[in-house]
């Protein structure tokens, strides 16, 4: 199948609470970045996180499966360093395979939960 | 009238939750997928979802007829097999005809419901 | 000023429910779509609505003033229909000026509101 | 680092409503534009906000510094004025730099706070 999407994506908006009225792992606050790679050849992606006051953090790195999805929580990056909590910060995503970003947010600070969603922003092939 | 849109749309997040609040259809957690069709001739749609450790599955199969919109939910899908509950997935989308596509879900296992709302990435003719 | 955005827009995501926990007109349900016009000339704005087993309903006209912001809510549209509640629609926009459409919803079926909102589709110039 | 993104940025939609259910900072309602610059010059933005029945106010003025992101909420603008509370307004962005653009909204008039985020509209280079 065609490898559908483009090899660049960005999230300027991202924020991992500190407090969460559920401890459920699916309830649980959380930032997700979702991934889709329609094409035969693995992509391997590379994060890079930008703060406010200093410098960028990264890169993370992810593997994205032919003809799979990744749905990744910001909260679970561990390397080289957790994203830190109610801290604004932002992410900038490159691919060596076209892919597909959407990114989620599920807000659980609050009895009634918020979940944001929007595809990222992308360009280049 | 002109048909408006594109004929490749991708939706990477998905994800439907077995529990929900309440029973009442307009009510119940679901991902939905809104299809509007401008054009002069019926599209035909073709659906296949993507998952994290196993195959892709599909074609779901689903007609917009010239003129019309079609808001269809993932919950509903039968064939070639229900879309199984508590496990992300992703889906592309193609169409015979040019199409437009947005992607919204209620989520109402909290009492709040959350209700992200997207256009769908979309590309080619 | 230099006139941003496109003249087609659309939005296949409608549903107005007839219910709502509040009669305050800022916090009862409603889908709105949000016109910039940063262009000299005022815009006119021609709306069509599509549903899933009749026929279209519009023209409706509106007119956002050169450098000026219109909140429209679907709900208030009354020529040459009122939009039926509980019912999934989806909307064609159409101006003879460049525009920038976002739509947004207000969800108050349940205590925790939910509000979605996404910059609409478009194509052309 | 390659300047990703574009110069120019539209939000149509706008609006902060005057009550909230917290006065924590973070909880308390507002409008947010998220700011990625991921190029080596900083960037110099420039905002106008447009409403219904008057003139457009601006500019207002923000730098985003190389590899920063910028999480600005409209709330805190002060200069040449504050922006109205509970009014329809709409934004364009313009940057002598490509930047990334985010829009996101906490409504929190009701204890389920409602959280709305879309990428902006972008054109231009």
């Amino acid at each position: 199948m065609k490898a559908f999407g483009r090899r660049v994506w960005a999230i300027p908006e991202g924020y991992i609470p500190s407090g969460s009225v559920s401890d459920a792992h699916d309830l649980a606050s959380h930032e997700a970045a979702c991934f889709l790679n329609t094409g035969d050849r693995e992509a391997d992606i590379t994060i890079t996180l930008f703060f406010t006051d200093s410098d960028p953090v990264g890169p993370y790195r992810l593997k994205v499966g032919s003809k799979r999805t990744v749905h990744m929580r910001f909260n679970d990056l561990r390397d080289p360093a957790p994203v830190p909590r109610d801290t604004s910060y932002a992410s900038l995503i490159e691919s060596t395979e076209p892919v597909i970003v959407q990114h989620t947010r599920l807000d659980s600070r609050q009895p009634g939960m918020a979940m944001p969603s929007t595809v990222a922003y992308s360009e280049g092939e």
